[in-house]
């Protein structure tokens, strides 16, 4: 079997998960699902397919000191830091240039550290698929998602026919589309023949790196001078001169939608990248009111509210539904259910005001 | 001039302003209005009238210590713990002995602890007046409240023929009438000759005395023990022997209800008893919307809310009305404004339960 490497993204601040999230300790070190920070369950998933010191991990400066301490079971060089964020083609890049450093040929895959997996067998079976179609062929291998709902959230994938390599596993990807308005995403779950992007990709080295060379050249430019830099000084210093530098684009952008050697396979393990507080009642069990509930939380008298409570603090909620209720040792929020997206905007607002800010 | 005495009720629990209020730390010990807890603003009021040393806090002991530290004015044996609440009746036959003891004919006032009152130099005045009436007639003498609207949760006074002492000031009486439904309260309203009932009263101890003994005879009875008691041994432990047997009554049942020398001294200096939360936002300045914000708290595109956030938490609203939302070290309310009435209930709830019970 050929050696495979494994680079996690966890640059990520998951803003809509404040109060707990921060900048300094995002939504994948927290365990915002299960018992372990979700950059650690990303981890665990991976390790019986790919040796810890073939896995790297993704992140921030300012993440950095708590990134290392949920990956413990990695070699410390294999924390790699941004030093700042160029979207996600330019990511995707420096992994290309990491693995090749250790094995020119090498198949790795791209995967998010703040995702949710249910059926953790069926992601490692899917994922084998995945690298084994990649190894055997100069294609760009994505998981596809088969949808269970017309999200909006989500870019989409287009199936085309079976591939021949692995004809009952993998398929052709016609088209990637961006986030669809809610009538076309309910065409597209009708159709049956669409799956949600949810940036995962398997790919060998040469074939990522021709891929950049064809449709994002600027940026192929910048990754030359950056790989040449990091022959000459240190990891860190290459990237602190060169990285600012790189093309900003996300790789949907850059590649996939553009490439015509894109095979997607289609995938059904319990994913859901758990993007607001919204999602945790999927992964929480309700009361009998429909109510969640997490530490010392109260509900008297309402409805499907999701109350979290950190420490020992007591959060009660009296006759109010669908609230959002979110208590951590420093600050407090309060939103409906319903705009628990638009956290973001509240964020900005308090990142402008010089009492607030110490709190993202 | 002959010598006052002042006996402030200082036994409530304030539940209403839950969490803020504990059984250990009430509404009349917080600063809920103003810089200064309740009970010492009350003090406040009345020093320039009456010398410390006549004036008298009832409380209980689970509030003693906390009374103390506020009560840095008067002599320690002034604090009167009540071994158990007994109702408003018994407290008043207590304070009449303490009174006896120090001087058997002396007027004295009954005044509660937690109440707002904006003018100060008004409320004195009306007291003045009241206790006038009372040195010089066997009238008891209380303060009728100007209603600003057609409240429901207080107990109306009506009022009769000016009374020829002090015809300017001072009516008759007609009658004491029990919390009305909203249309009844309506009707008193726009009479123009209903006052609230604020439970402040002044009156002489034998005048007092002989209105329990006409309508109350088995409290008198039981204060007639009480005052044996005192005399035989510590105050405590007379209180701890005969106090818990007292009926349990109102004062307005037990005697003003009832009695025909009652006199009513209408007084306007813009008092309030701040009875919920909701009544902060006659007292606090709001925001454009309608916010009341006490300390670090934050509402983005919300109307009407109340938030307050104690020490350095943040507490952010974000597109929510008309909420109230209380964070303290310990425990945090989010309740709509027009329930905040209901935070009784959710008290009993939270004392039946054993893991949220040590936070009232």
């Amino acid at each position: 079997m050929s050696e495979r490497f494994v680079v996690i993204m966890a640059g990520g601040r998951g803003e809509r998960f404040w109060p707990q999230s921060r900048a300094r300790r995002p939504k994948h070190l927290l365990p915002i699902v299960g018992a372990q920070p979700m950059l650690t369950q990303t981890i665990a998933r991976v390790l019986p397919l790919v040796p810890a010191r073939n896995i790297f991990v993704v992140t921030t400066q300012t993440q950095l000191a708590a990134a290392r301490a949920v990956c413990g079971r990695l070699p410390p060089r294999n924390l790699i830091v941004e030093p700042v964020g160029r979207d996600t083609a330019a990511a995707v890049g420096l992994a290309m240039l990491l693995v090749k450093q250790r094995n020119p040929d090498a198949a790795f895959a791209i995967l998010p550290a703040d995702h949710v997996i249910g059926d953790v067998p069926g992601f490692r079976r899917s994922l084998e698929t995945a690298f084994r179609a990649a190894e055997s062929a100069d294609e760009l291998v994505t998981l596809g998602i088969k949808p269970t709902e017309a999200a909006t959230g989500f870019g989409y994938i287009e199936r085309g026919a079976a591939w021949p390599g692995d004809p009952r596993r993998v398929r052709r990807a016609r088209r990637f589309v961006e986030k669809p308005g809610a009538a076309k995403a309910r065409v597209y779950l009708a159709s049956g023949r669409f799956y949600w992007n949810a940036g995962m990709f398997v790919w060998r080295g040469p074939v990522i790196a021709a891929a950049f060379r064809a449709y994002a050249p600027r940026l192929a430019a910048g990754l030359d001078r950056l790989e040449t830099a990091l022959k000459r000084t240190s990891t860190k210093a290459a990237l602190k001169r060169i990285y600012p530098s790189l093309e900003k684009i996300s790789i949907d952008y850059a590649v996939m939608e553009k490439s015509r050697n894109v095979l997607v396979v289609p995938a059904n393990f319990g994913w859901d990248d758990v993007g607001s507080w919204t999602a945790m009642a999927r992964h929480h069990p309700p009361d009998s009111a429909g109510n969640i509930l997490r530490g010392l939380s109260w509900v008297e008298d309402g409805r499907r509210n999701i109350v979290i409570s950190e420490q020992r603090h007591l959060t009660a909620v009296l006759g109010v539904d669908n609230l959002v209720v979110v208590h951590t040792p420093d600050a407090t929020l309060v939103c409906p259910r319903e705009r628990a997206q638009e956290i973001k905007t509240l964020l900005r607002r308090l990142q402008a005001d010089v009492t607030t800010q110490r709190f993202l």
